[in-house]
């Protein structure tokens, strides 16, 4: 399975570690992928046939330059998107590149030009998936493609496969949860005696926080995945204005510490239905399940009609935790090609 | 797909409710399974091509004999189970019948019988798995067909698809949980009051306790599926000597007022890695995420190389609830099948 990344930050290359590392024992299973090209706003573009040496390209990712990339027989440089897609080695499009919820651009033109190239398409962006799923899975349909986005909420933890595949004789009636491992964090160290400053800081030399920290703290990345969500739960296309959102820049350490008081704890919790939803700060008694997710854990509990709650907690964050998923969705996809 | 039920107590029947609910909604998904056949050890059998009737079959299992089912064409009343599996019109057997963790028969016999005939097969009792998992891969394998049993463990609560589909890409390394909905469901009543006495008897009243309540409180209904999740996570065909095994046949009130007082509760807990595990009740602080867990629900902590934790929490008993896993698992075979 030949591979294109657009995007190669901290899940290009949390993923490519893993693909690297897991090499032998996924050959093994009968699964070989390559990644064949890599496009990024910053660092430049290679491609390559045959197929990229992933120790060379995280070496040149982290030198700030695919130009460090070593020369190879076959390699080009001056690619685009467009183009790699064009040239029909590739199999699957991953896209990874940050996160726009305005316009889901550039990366819903690439994703578009994948799936009717007929190429799979992996995301960890969510700007496609929450601004334009049902185009998406219209183009996807018609080729015959797979479009899966596990990576676009809770990181590693497969919620999407959960609900849409092991629970799929279920109707999923709603939805709630702490889908940002930032705030989570944060909230978990303000509660141990920090600012909001200090834990803020320290949730972005951790690598937590997304490019830019405000779509985390004022709720719009918990937002966008509640979107995601919608869709992959509900088949409900809610837009942003749906939702009622807020964040955690109104919360001092001395709310969190008045709610410890009284045996309560605040979390960021997204609630959701087909009909809408909200993301809010809210005060949970510490009997309830999610007032025990603590650190940059994200947790889900799924309202169904058959099994009452259903409940999942793991990572929430974190480049290989995210490019996990990634790795998890193109196995799915492996296993639907080999049947 | 037809189906084939060998057992109808409260699972099966729980199941064939379930069928008949969502029957025109299943449809829509191009999905018709049709239950054709049913052997019990005290109610008798029946057989029919063209399927039988989900409401008369459930009417004359409440009235205990399926001489109360009214006749139809082509109706058998005389069927063995090897009869029915030899007869062909059959695609899946839904093996249903008491756990028997001894000797796995008679099911193990139907079970290699169903996949030597080309049947899939599809697992409620903890038996075949537990003691032959390896012998009925093989055979599954030898056709063609699939082995599933998410049934066996956690009721509905998918906790085998979301190890071995979802997590595809990640090794599991240990798994620890509350893998009985009996035990956790006293434990709870014990913990607001209850003697063992009385919490044993509102388990059996809700239906809760397996046909042998000693499977229950003594560990062993746990302990087999610590086998199957063994098999499952692990690929280690662990026996039950492998296994240190205790209840909460122990437990007193005063036990668990005691834990209370000191901030602490008691739960039947199953720990497990490839080496081997174990079943007993242990203290927990009020803080680890399995003390939260009550009433007759279960949760299972996997331990994953690339994730870390990943823990989820559902419902652990109930008829309806562990057909609800038959279901899921029937969609399993039909995806894997229409690819």
């Amino acid at each position: 399975m030949n591979l294109l990344l657009i995007g190669f930050g901290a899940v290009g290359q949390g993923f490519a570690e893993i693909l690297h590392e897991k090499s032998a024992r996924l050959q093994e299973r009968g699964f070989a992928p390559r990644i064949i090209g890599v496009i990024t706003a910053t660092r430049g573009g290679l491609y390559r046939r045959d197929g990229l040496d992933i120790p060379a390209l995280l070496a040149a990712a982290a030198a700030g330059s695919f130009a460090k990339y070593p020369q190879q027989a076959g390699l080009r440089r001056d690619v685009s998107a467009q183009g790699m897609i064009a040239d029909g080695a590739a199999d699957a499009l991953l896209e990874l590149s940050p996160t726009n919820l305005e316009t889901a651009q550039p990366a819903l033109d690439s994703c578009l030009a994948a799936l009717e190239g007929g190429l799979h398409l992996v995301l960890a962006n969510k700007g496609p998936v929450a601004l334009a799923y049902p185009q998406l899975q219209r183009a996807a349909q018609a080729r015959g493609r797979q479009l899966r986005f596990e990576a676009t909420v809770m990181a590693g933890t497969p919620v999407l496969s959960l609900a849409q595949e092991a629970l799929a004789g279920c109707a999923i009636v709603s939805a709630r949860g702490i889908l940002n491992g930032t705030t989570n964090y944060m909230l978990t160290r303000m509660e141990a005696g920090m600012s909001y400053e200090e834990a803020l800081a320290q949730a972005q030399a951790l690598g937590y926080a997304e490019a830019d920290p405000a779509g985390d703290v004022e709720g719009w990345d918990a937002a966008g995945k509640a979107l995601i969500l919608a869709q992959a739960l509900f088949g409900a296309p809610l837009r942003l204005t749906d939702l009622a959102v807020s964040g955690i820049t109104q919360i001092s350490a001395a709310d969190i510490a008045e709610a410890k008081a009284r045996g309560e704890r605040i979390k960021l919790i997204a609630e959701l239905s087909a009909a809408g939803g909200e993301v809010r700060a809210r005060r949970l008694p510490i009997s309830d399940p999610l007032a025990g997710v603590s650190g940059a854990s994200n947790a889900l509990t799924l309202e169904t009609d058959l099994l009452g709650a259903v409940t999942i907690v793991g990572a929430g964050a974190g480049g290989r935790e995210t490019g996990t998923a990634l790795l998890n969705d193109l196995l799915a996809i492996a296993r639907a090609e080999n049947r």
